[in-house]
């Protein structure tokens, strides 16, 4: 089982140092302390246990640490930064793993860019060695690159030439969307095994700078200085420590405290219980700081994000995941309305954007969602983007027969209508009513009022409003029906239709990347046993098959 | 061998009828003479045979039918407008095929779009009969939908529920980018086998309008009026007649009247050398009408149209294409400011959006493409676009050793700045500038100059500019390594390279779809002896593998 836990004083890999304003996060692998065995991680190369530690330090030097305003990724080796994604980990993983792995690395990268976008905690790369493959590609989602001018450091992706696979965590997509390499170089890059350095490097855009080795400690710590003079981060704010996440796991069951995930892995499905807070909120900012981890936004994102995670990896045939809640709405609206209230406190805008990432990983996520309103749930305020997250809702119109619970409503808020962009940037309110702006405004006059299941049919919110006598039928034949398809044909599908509107850089990595990466993870130019990732190493040419396709 | 050329006299599964200014295309598809043995084309269900038909009246109508101003897409059946792409068809198919066969039928969809919206050649799909899968998919290429309210006709998308494949011609993209239907109605008809009909088609924005079985004709042909009123094509025109193209294929060569195909088999590499025209142009539009077919700018469209389409299909193993020019730049130049001057011509019109498309073809097909510029080239004008379409560019700067032609030049036109957008609405060279403006205005200042290597090189236009002595080694070396790389990882790295900058309709057609629907091709669910596509109408249910990727 992969655990996606940890924390600074257990990292293998990584090592992470503070300089006042400037925190810096060195990588040196410990070749032996991979994920599985059967390979070594060479060269600074990496498997997901490096990415879980990256992903790790991003998350709690945002919240840790308000204090830092730049964060400097470098090498703690010598000559080398990086080689990028370990070769034989690629070549021994299954088609699940390698895809998996490709997206959670990849929003590892995003998550870095949202720190220096959104956070005020800008990243600057300083590239001390060669950095190839995986290893620019991390490079590259900083805010500014500063390369040694050593006569042999160098950056590379020779993914295509060495393993007939493609750079596939962003590489393609912000060589020429985030950087603007020119289309030719890009492709000379990528079709090159030795890669550019020096100045020519400077010239095609592939870095921001390059130093000569001399100077090269201080002109990093100079750019890491002026990222942080720019930053909006606080002066003499105080972080919250992350305790490591409660979570029990059982055979059919995951536990945190504000959310239970129950598998049916005969029906290959998981209903996560999404449960409302214990009480109504604190009154202010300084109310939440007191609560800390244990404020009921904060600690549902963090047990919603590790359950993505877990299921994700873990949990491969469970193809169907039904979002409940259950709580008291008004308690929900009430945190809801805080977070707005308070939206210019550092910590708030950090759960905010802590929601923002998780909702942004069901989306991207390889499983069929389906959201069921229920009476006795909470769906207000920021939880209905779980159902606006949805490939179906299904809303129960009336009472249940027999139960005394209230019928069920939603209560849309001010946080669906931006704060909590997809992907494309846009809330999931605008993109279901892309070219219907009527649609649009008529939610948005919605907002704040309790809305039964009538009022959320007629202004579109839901998928279906059966009664209660057609409930369980309804839900179970679409339950039932789902889990029946090719869930390859369900990928594909759900992430065309996911996506609607404009694209960015983020949307292109999901979409025309990851879909490419994931067909050549398929071919046997790549993965056959006589494809280039198989006999990498061995000193056997592959002899690929020459159709162009 | 496939061929594209073809014309009406010899059409087998279309008719195509006018009325005015409205003309009526009506599939009718002959069940025994599809493209291969092996499957009958039951239920006005299509192969490629019935594509390169519907591709070709699509181009004729345009060219021949000045006066055609609304078409009218319908069946020349009772109750079925079409079954889509036949699924014997696909299941006996290669991989390259089916995409290839995929990519055809979107750029036809794709040309039918451009027509309504450049070409003032409105098209209308009447829905006389159930439309499924593909059949709808050609439907929602229309500018207007009505179908037929009889209780019966639907549209449909069955391909996940019945083949685990994905709707694969444009249809996920149209549905939520195009019309608009809100993403959890989009996923409920791609998961339900019997479609939508009657109102809720229309409430959920499928089809346009509905029409009881008695008024469809009336209401049919009253849009149709409707849209050729709003037309901006000319009165009192005539059309030119394209002729059947003069076409010699040899062992290793392919030629047309001013292309001439070289295929280097043993280097998986052809040679395009374009033929500047035979002389200047004649002053005006009149002189362009009367040179009909003949001229210069669109004899070789037609003719490089042609031979894309016939590499794709018939030389799968030619991995890299070569551009090269021969003729007199300032003959080319000449054409090239004709164009220009008479832009608001019908005709002229015609000519410019053929060679948008075509150019547009280049950029989808997998082939890695390189230019080479040499003395007695004549790349200018529109003519530029096929390095500015290259992977990469190798000019020669100065003469070549025992040659007395002058050193290779270029020579931009307004015609590169806007006339021609790839598929992501940018002109290819501000996609090649993107993030650069200057860089842009700079190239834009250097319009209707000759252009030597040292200025092309410092104005960014070419990759790398060799002298006569590094040239031929520097040329060989580059085509060499791109003929050893796998080729379906260059396929995929150039579909992420050659499209930076801003998502279109089309170019999530061509990359998110596109590339979820080759992997799925690729997936033993699918196309495996036990996947879907492979057991269709043998009675038995495929056993999916239910890891979710």
């Amino acid at each position: 089982m992969i655990d996606f836990r940890t924390e600074p004083g257990q990292y293998r890999h990584w090592k992470l140092a503070f300089d006042g304003p400037v925190a810096t996060l060195a990588l040196n692998v410990d070749e032996k302390r991979g994920l599985s065995p059967g390979y070594e991680l060479k060269l600074n190369s990496y498997d997901l246990s490096v990415d879980i530690e990256l992903y790790d330090a991003v998350q709690r030097l945002r919240f840790e640490h308000p204090e830092v305003r730049a964060v400097v990724l470098t090498s703690g080796r010598e000559r080398v930064f990086s080689a990028g994604a370990n070769i034989k980990m690629l070549a021994q993983s299954s088609h699940g793993h390698k895809v998996n792995f490709c997206k959670f690395t990849n929003e590892t990268r995003l998550a870095i860019e949202d720190a220096s976008d959104c956070s005020g905690q800008r990243y600057l790369c300083a590239i001390n060695g060669t950095a190839a493959g995986g290893g620019y590609e991390l490079a590259l989602s900083a805010d500014w690159i500063t390369m040694v001018d050593d006569g042999a450091t160098a950056v590379s992706l020779p993914e295509l030439p060495l393993l007939a696979v493609l750079p596939g965590t962003g590489g393609l997509t912000r060589l020429v969307d985030k950087r603007h390499v020119r289309r030719d170089h890009a492709d000379y890059l990528c079709t090159t095994e030795e890669g550019i350095r020096g100045k020519r490097a400077v010239e095609w855009k592939l870095v921001d700078e390059i130093a000569p080795s001399s100077s090269f400690r201080d002109t990093v710590r100079k750019r890491a200085n002026e990222l942080a003079a720019r930053s909006d981060r606080p002066k003499d704010a105080t972080g919250i420590a992350l305790p490591r996440l409660e979570r029990l796991i059982a055979s059919d069951t995951v536990s945190y405290p504000f959310l239970h995930v129950t598998l049916d892995r005969l029906g290959r499905t998981a209903t996560f219980m999404v449960r409302g807070p214990a009480g109504m909120p604190p009154s202010d900012a300084k109310g939440i700081h007191a609560q800390g981890p244990m404020f009921w936004p904060l600690a549902l994102a963090r047990a919603l994000d590790d359950a993505i995670l877990h299921l994700r990896f873990n949990e491969p045939e469970i193809g169907l995941w039904l979002f409940k809640s259950e709580g008291d709405a008004a308690e929900v609206s009430a945190h809801d309305a805080l977070l707005q209230q308070e939206s210019r406190d550092w910590l708030v805008r950090e759960i905010v954007l802590l929601w923002k990432r998780t909702l942004k990983r069901i989306d991207v996520t390889s499983r069929s969602i389906m959201t069921l309103i229920e009476p006795g749930s909470c769906f207000a305020g920021f939880l209905v983007e779980l159902l606006l997250a949805a490939d179906q809702s299904f809303m129960l119109d009336g009472p249940l027969d027999g139960d005394n619970k209230p019928p069920a409503s939603l209560r849309l808020s001010g946080l669906n209508f931006g704060p909590l962009p997809m992907g494309n940037g846009l809330a999931r309110i605008a993109t279901r009513f892309l070219g219907d702006p009527g649609a649009l405004e008529r939610a948005a006059a919605a907002r704040d009022k309790d809305l039964p299941a009538a009022d959320a049919s007629a202004l579109g919110l839901v998928t279906s409003t059966p009664d209660d006598i057609d409930w369980e039928d309804e839900v179970r034949i679409a339950v039932e029906a789902r889990a029946s398809f090719s869930p390859d044909a369900l990928t594909g599908m759900e992430a065309s239709l996911r996506m609607a509107g404009p694209e960015t850089m983020e949307t292109k990595i999901f979409g025309r990347l990851t879909a490419w990466q994931n067909w050549i993870f398929q071919r046997p130019n790549a993965v056959g046993d006589e494809g280039a990732l198989k006999l990498y190493g061995t000193g056997r040419k592959p002899d690929f098959k020459r159709e162009r396709v």
